[in-house]
Formats: C-alpha cells, structure tokens, sequence
C-alpha cells in the first residue's frame, strides 16, 4: 500500500500535529468537536520531505493524490474547483509541527481565472467582492510563488485610489478593482514573461510547492535558529474551501485569545475588522477593532465566540489563540492554537489553569517556556517608550535586560563617569582586566564575540545587559568614536540596549524594573516539588552567591577563583607571582595573596551557610592577568620595578598561538605547584575559620580544570591533599573536603574511568569541550557560524544548545564509565549549557546530580529540570528545544 | 603461598625476562647453558613495584628473602657474607626487562668492612687489591646511595697521585690506598654526619633501594622517553658473587661483541684492560686493548670467549654483547644481551644471520630498530671530526641527518645568501612564507616549536636537517645576531647541526653523503613480502613525490594544495583572492591560480604513474598567507593597489585568538566555495589531462579537512561533484573519483558512521586529532612539557607516538561505527604518527589500509608495517615501543 500523502479534516485528530502540523491537526480537531470549520484536507509533513528528497518536486503520486482530495473536497462542499457553476475557492497554508507565527506564506482565492471569476461575480451577485478576490489572488500568488516583487503591486493600487481621489481600498469599485485585476495581469505577465496560471490546477500546485520551499525561506530559518527547532520535520500544507468576510458589512474577521497575552488576564482578547479578508488584519492597511466592539456590532457572533473560546480552552488545557471570519452573518472558525504569551501572563495562566482545575500543576508546568523567566529577573524598557523607537541595529542577545547610559570607550573611563551617571561600556572585546569597569555599567556593547564570549559570561554573570558580536560597530578607541553606518556617536554619548533581544538604540530609553510577583514563587514552589536534578550557581564572589541563593541556588558549582585576582588591589601581586625568576620570588608573592584568597573564600563560605560550594583552582593562562598595551606595560615596570624592555620580554615570551590549548588550566599547578598549594591553604583555612566561627558543616569541594590524563590528576591531587591535611593537622579539627576534576577535554571523557578512581566528583566544562569536540574557538566563531545557519549546516548555536551526538557522547561515556568505577561519584555540569532547557532535558535524562549556571539564570535551570522531570515521567523524550 | 620475590640464577631461565629483567634472565639463562658465571640471585620486578607502592620502601617480608637467598648462596660459594674467614662479596646491578645501557647504578664489592677488608687482604695475600677494592666500594656506596659527589673522591686519589709523584692507579701501592680507604671513610662521615655502614647487611639493603630509586633517575627516565619505553615495568636487582680482574696480571676484565655493532663485520669485537675491575674499562682512566690482543696474551681464554660468542650468538639468534672478567686466569661470563648497532650493522647482521642459516627473515626483521633506518637517508657527519668535536647546545632533534652552513636570520637572506654556499637558517619559528627559503637551506634551527612545529614538519618533508625548540638560542634579527650562552654568532658565522640528535656545534665539520648499501635493498623487500598496512608518502609536490617513489611508496596518502600557494609567482594570486572584497573578485583570482594549480596536479599525477593521490582542499586560515610585518605590509598594498591601512585593516580582520581552532579547513571551502570549486576543477583537469596524454588509470581521491559534522560533509561534496562532474561531462571522457575526509577532530570520530555514509574514504590526521583530544596546541605544548616529562606525568611525546588510550580509542570508535555504515570503506593515517613503529602497529591492528608519512620515513613505515604483522602472526602485543 502506498503511503496516505493527504487527510480530509474528518479524518484527522488533534493527535495527529507531526503529520499534519499544528495547523492541519487543530483543524481536524475542531472538525471532531463539531465546530464550523471551512472544510478542506492537509497534505503531511512527509509529503514536505519527499518534496526535499526528490530534488525540490512534488511527485506525481502526490499531485494525482491531491487532485483525488480536490475532488473528495468537491461533493462535501457541493462546489466544482474551476467551475463556472458555483466555483470552489480555497487558500492554501503552511503549518509546521510546533507554531511557527508569521514564519510561512499563505495564499487565499486559488481557483478564481478570467472565465471563473465572472461566474463568481454573477453567483455572489457582487462584482466588486468578485474582482477584489481575483485582483488579491494574483497579488499573492505573484508575490509568494513567482517572487514578483508586492510593491509593484501595491503602487498600481495607490495610483487607482489617487485617480479615483479615494483613500481607501473599500472605496474602489467594482469597475476600478477590474482595471486593476487587468493591471496585475499584464504586470504578472512582464515581469515573469508569462501569463497568470487559467488553470487552477497550476495555481495550486505551485502555491504548495511555494509552502514546500518557504520552509528554508531565512526567517524561517532564523526563527528556528533562534528557538533551537530542528528543520527535519517539515512543514505541512493546509488547503480549505474559502469563506469571506470581504462580502459586506454582515462579514468580517478577525483574531482573538481566550484570555489576555500579555497579561493573563481572563476575558477574550482580540481584534477584527468588518467586511476585511485575513490578510486585512495583519497587514494593518486599516486599524482593526479590538473585539470588545464586536459584542455591540454582532452580539451573537461574540457570544459564540465566546463558548468556542470556553470550549477549545478546556479541550486543549491552554490559552487559546484564534482565527475566525464571519461570512454573512456565519461564523467559521479557521484556526485555533495555544497562544504566546508573555513571561508573566505565561505565569498568571498556568498558576491560573491550575486554579480553575482546567490542568494539573505538571501540565501547568510544561505550558512555560524556561527561557522566557530570564526577561522577568532584569530591567525592561518601558513598552510604550519602546514602541516609539527603531532600533539602529542589531547584535547578539547575550545577557538579557535593559540599560541606558554614555558610552564610555575603556574600563578606565567608565569606572571615572559612572560616579556621575549611567553608563555603557563600548569595546571591540572585553578581557578580564575590564572586570571592574564592566561592573559599573549598565550595559556592555562589543563589536566581537559571541554568546560565550568573555562579555557575555561575565556580563550574564553580573546580571548586566550586553549586546555582543555586533560586527557594524566601528570603534575609534583613540578618537573615542562609535559610527554605526551614518551615525557617529561621541563619548558620553547615549545609547540604549535591549540585552534581551539585542537592539540597540540611539538615545535614552525609560526602562521599569524587574518585578517577581507570587506567581513567579509559586510556579519555582510547583517547580522544586517534581524536579529531581539540582541547581547551583557559578558564582565567584559574595554579591553573585546573594544573588544566587534569593534565585534558589543549592550550592556553588563552580567559583573561579581567578576572577579573584583581577581586583586592582591584588592585579599587581599577581603579576609580581607570575614574573617571578625564582620558586623563592614566586613563594613570596603567594604568601601576600593567600590572606587574600582566604577572605574571599571566608565570604563565599559565610554566604552559602554550609551549603556545598566547589572552587576550582587557577583556570586561565597567565598571560591573561599581564598588560598588552604600551602604557599599560610601563605602568606594571614601574609597579614592579622592572625594566620596560624586560617586561615586555617576559610578557612576549609568555605569548601563545593558541592560548585555550595552551599553558592553562592544571598545566599551571603542575608547572607551579606552589600557587595550588597557597590557594589550596586558602581554601581550607577559610573553611576552618567559617566552620569554626558560625557552626556550618562546611565540606569543601576542590576543583582541577583541564585535566587530560590521570597522571596530571594524581600529581595536582597529591599538592592539594597535601597542603590540606597540613592545614588541617595544624588546626586539629576535623574537616572533610573532596577533591574532583573538570571534564572538559574530550581525552578526560574517554579516560573517565582512569579519573573517577582518583575523583570524588566530575564537573562537565561544557564549554571547552564544545570547542575541543568541534576543534571550534567560541572566540573566533562567529565569523563563520552566519554563514552555517544560512547555508544549513547547523541548526542551533552548539555553544547555546549542548550538541548531543557529538559532545553529548562524551558526556555519557563519561558518566557511564566513571559510574562504573566509582559507583558514589558525583556528577555536575557548569557549562553554559547548565540553564539550557534543553540541555537541561538531556543531562536529567544522564541522572547528573546538578547543573550549575549563572545566577539570574537559575530560575531557567529550576523550571527546566521540573519539565525534564515532567516529561521523564509522561515517557517524552525532548531531543530538540520545542515551542509550547 | 605468599610471592617469591627471589629467584636463584639456577631457577630461572631467559623467557624470564619480564619477571628477572634481561640481565637477570640471561645470567640464568647462562648458568642454564653450563657456562662459567659467578652464582647470585635476581630480585623480582614486583620487588620494585612493590617498593613504589609501599611509598619507597622495601618491605620486611621481601628483606627477609634477600636475607634467605644470601644463605644459599653462601652456601653454594662455600663463602661467608661478611665473615672473616672466607668473605663473600657480591656485586648490586640494576636489570630492568628492556635493556638500558648505562642508564643504572651500579655497586661492587658489598660485604667489605674494615674487619672483612683485613681478612680478606689475607686470604688472598694481596693487601694492595684487598683495600682497593674496599675504597671503591666505600666511593661508590657514598656516590650511587648516599649522594657523596664522587669528585670529592677522586680528587683524594689526585692527590695522592700527585704526593707519590705516579700517574696512573695502579702505581699506588698497598700502603697508599689503606691511607686512601681511611681519607675515604673520613669523607664519606664528613659529607652525611654518620660512619659508612659496616654492617654488610645494611650495605646490600641501601644498594637495593638505591637501584629501585635509580629506576627514575633523569637519565632513565629521559632515556625511556626518547625510545617510547613505559616506565611501568620496573627493574630487578641482581646480585652476584663478585669475581676479581684486578688480581693480577693473571686477571683483566673486558667487553666483547660477537660480531663488530659499527659495520657488522663477522669476528670478535671489543676491548679488554689486564688486571683491572669492570668499571675501569668503562671510566677510561686506563686505555684499553683491543680484544684482537687477547689473543697473544691470553690464547685459552680468547679461543673459550669464541666459542662461548658463537654458542650464545646461536642460541639467542643474535649479535651479542657480553661482559667477561678473567681471575687468575679463569675465565667468568658476568652478562650478556642482544648488542646495540649502528643502523648499517642492523641491516648487514640481520641479512647475515638468515644467510647463515641462523634466523628466519621473520626473526631477522625484527632485530632491526625502524627507527634507526632514518638515519642511513641523509648525510652524516664524518664520525672521526664528529669525535673531536664537542656541542655548545641541544635542542630537539627534529629532522634527521648532518648539516653545516653560515647562518641566516630570514628566508630571503637564505635565498641570496645559498648562491654563494651552503645555508642555515636560524629563526624563532618558521612560517609558511619562510618555504622557500628553508628549501635552499642545508639545515633549519629554531628557538620555539616542538617535533611537529611547522619547521620540523616541513624540514622532515624536504628530507632537511633541523633542530627545533632550542631555548638557548637568543636570536636578535634586526642586529643579525645570534647567541649561544657566551657565543655571539653573526650573519654567515657557520654553524653544523646533527639533526638526528639535536646537537648543535660551532663551526664546520665535515659530512659524508648517504649511502644505501644492497642490504638496505634486501630487508625492504623482505619487509614487503609481509606486511599488509600500504605505504604512501605526504607529498606536495613533483620532487616529494619522486623521492617518495624512490623509497617505496605505493601512492600519496595527503598532497597538501597550500603549501602549492606559498610559491612566490602565486602568492600575490592568492593574496588578491582572500582580500577579495566581492565574489566576482575572488572568481577573478581564482581564474588566475586555476592553471597554476592543475599544472601541479598534472605533474603529481604524472609522477605517481597512476598510483593513487589524495589532494586535500585548502586547509590552512587564510591569514596565514597575509603578511604580518609593517615593511611586508606595504610591499604587499603596493602589489595589490590598496591602500596600507586598508590592508592592515583587512589583516587584523582576519586575526584569530585561536587560529588552530578557526576558520580553516572545510569552513573556508563552505564560506568560499568557490575556492573548492576552483581546486576541484584544477584536480579533474588534470587527471584527465594526464589520462588522456599518458594513458595512466587515475582515479583523483578528494579530501575534505576539519569536517566535525556531516552536515559540512555533505555541502561540501556536493561543491566537488558538481565541479567535477561539469568538467569530465565537458571532456566527455569516463573518468572516477572519490571524494573522502580527514577525521582529525573527536567530533569527527565520535559522527563516524554519519560521515562513512558519505565519504569513500577516512583519513586520520593524528595530529590535529591528538592536538583537539588533549586541548593541547603543539605549537604551544613545548613551554610545560618539559615539566611533564621531568614530573613523569606524560611518558612519551602524544605527537610522537600515538595516545592509544585516548586518541586511539577515538580511531578504534571511528573505524568501528565507519566499517559498519560502509564495509568497503577506505581508510588510512596520514598525520606524522605514520611512520612511528608503535603508532604503526597499532593501526596494523586496526587494519587500516594505509598510513602516509614524508618520504624519508617510508622505509621506517615499510618495516615498522612488516614487524607489526609479524608480531600479529606470532600472538605478541606491543602496546609501547620497545628496544632490541
């Protein structure tokens, strides 16, 4: 038997969205609720990938099956596709498995010609409705199938109006709409050097495959991107018998929500417009009502609208997004779809579904999309302020929230302006020793760099706005000029940055504050009682663990301790441990550090009162932590008392071509032992003095990042134990403390059974073994990653959305093999990947004890793992992020 | 039953190896043989394991056994260990199971005290011998165990050579060593606060550790690095009644080969001192007498080391090379192994010994050393000048063979410079754009850079001398100096570099061309009668290509197109195309390099005469080809017609923070294609072109590098078959091609199947692979692996010879999961790990179908790849290398 390409609504369900599509589905359910639905049929999803599969054609198999449910179509509307009689109009839509809005074109009146539109005039008795259908049809068709560009169109349009001294579309007669369907005609005929298709037959083959092609089209593209959907499943094409609420004034259309989106509000929500086709309403050539005025103009069709909206609300356990037409004073529903929504209606209608037993708290849950919670922890611009504005261009939204401020071109300068005002930080990149002017700012705008760039993670970090990798900027460091395309911005200047969507702005915008309401506590309560995985922030100091903890972190996961030593108070003792000749040098640089690091641990510990908190030892290659620039190198001799030229030797010498393969990570304790010692005496001492101070039970957890080889672990573990248990002995208390390993080198994971007999925990650097896995530097990416999204190659951003066949086999040999050896160990992630919903799904399903992420991002990961818990439990298994 | 940790030289035998070490199973072996050796015992390998396991100290179970084994062998020697009647004294040797010369300690005459040493002056009437033998003792127990610097000794026996007015040892007289013995014991208390030990006892106990401690002294672990020799083994410890050479001028003691190790030659070879201990023939205090003297002075004892030679070399198959020691006129044997040789005897002897009917081929091919082929390939140093010689510094030995030459500090001044007489050129690293210059050059040396820098890599591929990462150079370009500790050299000084031990010395010493004798011939074809992995070489060009065919390889496993680019006729070509600013430009340049490039491929595919080529598409970033200095720079915008800051604009652009991971490989074929198009049409042209003129079956196999999803894969190849298929559709000619990939990133390995569903073949580029495994950059490695080394924590170069643990567990996955989507696939290596005998077996196990290496490595490929199936036959497993 062949397979089944095409289902007429009555044989459709609900169920049945990977087939038919949202669209197709809902449809044929609403038929199932006995509904007035327009009746039609769904070509499948398959159909779209035969499609790709046989080089971009529908096969005939498909046509002659399409043709066969024309004519099924034909005797349950009684009508004849291109006939004289009493034709049959239909439009033609996509619809993808997950809701993809305004993502797909849509093509309305297919079956209207020369010949059959007279005979529609004559059977409608309305001439005018008749040439408006045609005139739209060609419109259409040129514009989505033939790409004849929709303004040539437009213009003759205005012309009519202009001659007939008219202003609307409404007010062009019958006699007028025909010169204008004959003008579309000779204009579809000189830019394609062809007639318009007579044949309807034509004209509906080539709109699907229209619907076919539009699934590649770049916002579609970009749409799915940005929602990490997968482009395998294609989309569905939706064909339904017209009706027209372009007939008069007893016909209309419109959209409407079962409750309010933006705010959750419980009553009908919506717009219309009378005697308007769909495309009316979106295209915004007139002002629509809001549906309020309906309840005056149609009481009964609001009323209906009214239970409809009850009825599919309660069928679908959801907000409701509808679309509907009245035809002559008929309703007929086109449509319907759980809604958008925002973050906090998203809130107020799940915590509200639940209250109203429309669902359960798990499938309230499932109704939030996790990464829309982030937007509802920053500042936002005041919507209506806004609204006024166009952005003057775009980068990536890689830390969420609003900022406002001057621009200010160095660290330097924004530490100086920011006692006066607000500021903005403007870089090619940022590097660590920018820490603390980044911190001052209520925003930072790189022209490099990516969603992990240094920016970004430190930025997400702080809860600070940044737009990153916004390669139009053109930065004069030294002329102290931003020119974005024409304008040309001085310091002091302001600009605003919306971090949540990465539009920047010319000039102040008002922003509001974050507001967590009850529901937001409600929906992280429901949240923490299903969830089984566990959450910890990456927090490097007192502020972030604050932070972290009032968002519910249960612990630290990952403190660097290097972002420690980028404080100008200890830069210069740093940097004197660095440049140091002799272990003696080095030994007394430490031994001015270690009070230091002490503090800082004393306060961590202090923060998170006993919970666990993991600290990794020095990370980055310590050229990092040793100026580039000329001053800054003359600044450092002075400080040091060292010759220029001698220190800018050193510093070149310490040059790498390849920095993140290079001198870093445990590779620095190994060559230096002496810095794992003093921070592993600070750790413990700091322990000891907590423990002893405020009674917490505190077990420290140390970290080694980039081991590679169990021999590296052995050695650096042996530093640590022994510098602890010297520490300890010396206290003569007890205190335990674990000591584990990153695993962020794709060797580590391969060798994880070698490791885990040595390590009482593993952390997944999700990160570096991203970049180690790909051979991709998150640093240099973003050159070429534009083009991978639009050529296809990748689908999502790896660094965003853990890859799972690639890294994510890493992750579970390495959880496999390390469980195998040791049965006890305890297994984290502190990636990025941590608050990930969908990385989070994957690392639940791994059973990792907990992800760990940035502070403002916690309450994500919280949600995330209920959902991952959620689904676990329904026997969904989520291989891609999926839309609501 | 607990573990024997001793065994009598009467209970083992030479299969022993393993447990005995080689020494220890080969005197058993002999006492087996009934031939004349002192009685002892071997203490075990696990011994010493036992010993680093129980934190470095000998365990009172395994004492009490040393203790018990004493007693029998007093027994058997009718002696008393520390007895005043009829003293034992025994010799401590180290034996581990692969032979180490000169890489252990070694202690004489244990058992003498200052009782013993009365006794023993008395029993054997002979006080002058009696105490010199105990002030070696007292010398070389303080030096081995106690770390008393023996200079402080020796300059003792300087003085007293000097007050009794004699030069040479011997002339001291009984009286004069008594007083020596006790200025000895002074010494000995002075240097460590405590009387040498007069308990014999506690003697052979600090001896014993003192040989488990030496296991990981510098020397045997650098020792163990260069030959890829794992440290886990451990040594024995033998102990043997001691014999005496120095009783007389009835007594000598000497060291003789059964067959000359330097030429091969078939008679006794070595040397001999009369009336002197071991160690004197070693120390080179007396000159000693070539065994051929031995004849004359001792005929019985020379004719019975004849026979002994001839009976060991047959009953072990091989050159031996054994210690002896005549007392009174009695012949002792005190050891005996397989003999070292100089590259030209491992292929004479191994040809003898089947020609004399003593081996098989089989048998014959594994005595030879691969590794040691290299060496007969290139020119050598006069050995006679090298002797007289002595280097002023070493650095890696990166490129094998002898080279002498005034030295040059940039590749343009090598080109002038080569016209006059031979060149060096000296850098801190090479680039791309140094080729031709190190093409002229008879030697490279660098200050940076590792075994597979660029310099090494290229130097091995052109078959020229270079010694990479030599840290003591301090090279001052712009001065044109170049300093060695108190050595400034200037521009034309000459320096001569030993590429093949990376010993660098000042001035001119003579070479001696290569020379491939017929053995060489001999052991290649015997080679190829066995293996089964095939041999192609990593050629770039036609020169590469027929050296390659002069050493055997049967096809070029990587033609690199870039290094193609690098030519300074195209290089301005190739410029113009990356700094493109529209596509048309890039075509324009393209057109330009398209016959360029095909007239390589024709002349490749003329010299290979139809084996099979695989051309790899563009790898490298394309910064790569931009200049990096200002005066470059210009010279560059000037060719170019732009502006400079322009350039220096587009430069910086394209600057990567890590350029290993960036955009290169297939990322620029995806960004660009029209750059895969261009170098696929060149190829197809070709190999029609060559087709057609010379009739050759060439079937062009196509590589795509730094392919980690097979999404990349498949764009690419879709690029190339277009290309291809428009160009063999326009010659209207049949003409195959298959289009394959690098597998050098975990990605790569861990999508194996995905990818093998579209490829035709894999090819393993082990260095990039080892290098994104280990998150290690090998330009950058050589800073903290020295560390590593001296920290045991890595045992081996992972560049040098294959990580079979991590790395080779990624192949393993690979070549699984890529059998199993495609059983006819393809597969072979093409990374430096080609031709390195133990990565070589490991991909014979694998069965692989090829590995490529540069050409001068192919004969170590052919015989590694002949050993490895030889070993398979057998059953034998080497997991690391191994010595003869």
């Amino acid at each position: 038997m062949n397979p089944k390409f095409v289902y007429l609504f009555s044989e459709g369900n609900g169920a049945m969205r990977e087939l038919l599509g949202g669209k197709g589905a809902n449809l044929a359910e609403m038929t199932r609720l006995r509904m007035p639905v327009p009746q039609g049929f769904t070509i499948t999803t398959d159909a779209c990938t035969a499609y790709y599969a046989k080089g971009k054609t529908i096969c005939p198999e498909i046509e002659q099956e399409v043709y066969d449910y024309i004519g099924k179509l034909e005797a349950i509307t009684e009508k004849t596709f291109g006939g004289l009689d009493n034709p049959l109009l239909v439009s033609v839509r996509s619809g993808a498995v997950y809701s993809m809005p305004g993502m797909m074109d849509t093509i309305l009146n297919l079956g209207l010609n020369d010949q059959v539109v007279e005979a529609f005039a004559a059977a409608t008795s309305n001439p005018r409705f008749a040439y408006d259908s045609y005139r739209r049809l060609i419109q259409m068709y040129g514009d989505v199938v033939m790409e004849v560009p929709k303004k040539q169109f437009d213009a003759l349009i205005d012309k009519m109006k202009e001659e007939r001294g008219v202003t609307e579309d409404s007010e062009l007669n019958a006699e007028d709409l025909k010169t204008l369907t004959s003008q579309f005609l000779d204009t579809y005929r000189t830019a394609l050097g062809e007639d318009f298709p007579q044949d309807p037959k034509r004209q509906l083959m080539g709109a699907i495959a229209a619907v076919f092609r539009s699934w590649y089209n770049p916002r579609a593209v970009a749409y799915r991107r940005m929602h990490g959907l997968s482009a395998a499943s294609g989309t569905a094409v939706t064909i339904q018998s017209m009706v027209f609420g372009n007939m008069g004034d007893d016909s209309g259309t419109g959209v409407v929500f079962s409750r309010n989106p933006s705010s959750g509000g419980h009553r009908l929500y919506g717009e219309f417009l009378i005697n308007a086709q769909g495309e009316d309403v979106v295209a915004g050539i007139r002002t629509p009502q809001p549906i309020e005025e309906l309840m005056e103009l149609m009481p009964d069709i609001y009323d209906q609208l009214f239970l409809i909206g009850s009825k599919l609300e309660r069928h679908y356990r959801d907000l409701q997004d509808m679309e509907f037409t009245v035809e002559r004073g008929k309703l007929y529903m086109l449509q319907t779809r759980n809604g958008k929504r925002t973050a906090q209606a998203a809130l107020k209608i799940a915590v509200d579904l639940v209250t109203e037993w429309l669902c359960t708290k798990d499938e309230a849950l499932l109704k939030i999309d996790a990464n829309q919670l982030e937007a509802l922890l920053h500042p936002q611009f005041d919507p209506k302020a806004l609204a006024a504005t166009a952005p003057i261009c775009h980068g990536l939204a890689a830390s969420p929230g609003a900022a406002c401020g001057g621009i200010y071109f160095t660290a330097d300068d924004c530490k100086v302006a920011s006692a006066k005002g607000p500021v903005i930080l403007v870089r090619q990149d940022t590097s660590p020793e920018d820490i603390e002017g980044m911190s001052v700012s209520r925003g930072i705008l790189t022209a490099r760099g990516g969603m992990t760039s240094h920016a970004a993670v430190v930025a997400r970090g702080m809860g600070i706005c940044c737009i990153s990798g916004c390669a139009e900027l053109q930065i004069d460091e030294d002329a102290k000029t931003l020119t974005i395309g024409e304008h040309v911005l001085k310091e002091g200047d302001f600009l605003s940055l919306d971090g949540s969507t990465g539009r920047i702005f010319i000039g102040q915008i008002k922003t509001v504050p974050a507001a967590t309401g009850g529901y937001f506590s409600t929906i992280m309560e429901w949240s923490d009682e299903v969830r089984t995985l566990g959450i910890r922030a990456n927090a490097d100091n007192p502020q972030d663990s604050a932070t972290a903890r009032r968002f519910g972190a249960e612990g630290i996961g990952l403190a660097r301790t290097e972002h420690m030593f980028f404080d100008p108070d200890r830069l210069p003792v740093v940097q004197e441990m660095i440049l140091s000749k002799t272990a003696e040098q080095r030994e007394r640089a430490l031994t001015k550090l270690l009070p230091m690091q002490r503090a800082d641990f004393e306060k961590l510990f202090t923060t998170m009162e006993g919970l666990p908190v993991t600290i990794r030892l020095l990370d980055p290659p310590l050229h990092e932590f040793l100026p580039t620039q000329e001053e800054d190198i003359r600044l450092v001799a002075g400080q040091l008392e060292m010759d220029y030229a001698e220190l800018q030797a050193s510093i070149a010498d310490l040059h790498e071509v390849n920095p993140m393969m290079g001198h870093r990570g445990c590779r620095v304790s190994i060559t230096y032992p002496e810095i794992a010692t003093m921070q592993t005496r600070a750790i413990i001492e700091a322990a000891i003095h907590v423990k002893q101070t405020r009674g917490y039970d505190i077990v420290p957890e140390i970290m080694v990042p980039l081991i590679g080889d169990v021999a590296e672990l052995i050695y650096v573990k042996q530093i640590i134990t022994e510098a602890a248990d010297a520490v300890i002995a010396e206290a003569d208390i007890e205190l335990r403390y674990q000591v584990g390993t990153m695993i962020e080198l794709p060797r580590a994971a391969l060798t994880a059974d070698e490791l885990a007999r040595e390590s009482e925990f593993f952390s997944f650097g999700t990160n570096d073994l991203t970049q180690m896995t790909f051979g991709l530097s998150r640093d240099d990416a973003a050159r070429f990653l534009e083009t991978y999204y639009e050529k296809r190659i990748f689908q999502s951003d790896p660094f965003a959305c853990l890859d799972k066949t690639g890294v994510g086999k890493l992750v579970e040999i390495a959880v496999a093999s390390g469980k195998t050896a040791r049965p006890d160990l305890k297994l984290g992630v502190c990636g990025e990947h941590g608050a990930d919903p969908c990385s989070v799904a994957f690392f639940h399903r791994l059973k990792l004890d907990y992800v760990s992420c940035s502070p403002y991002r916690i309450p994500i990961a919280r949600l995330a793992a209920a959902q991952a818990a959620i689904r676990e439990r329904m026997g969904v298994v989520i291989e891609n992020a999926q839309a609501l």
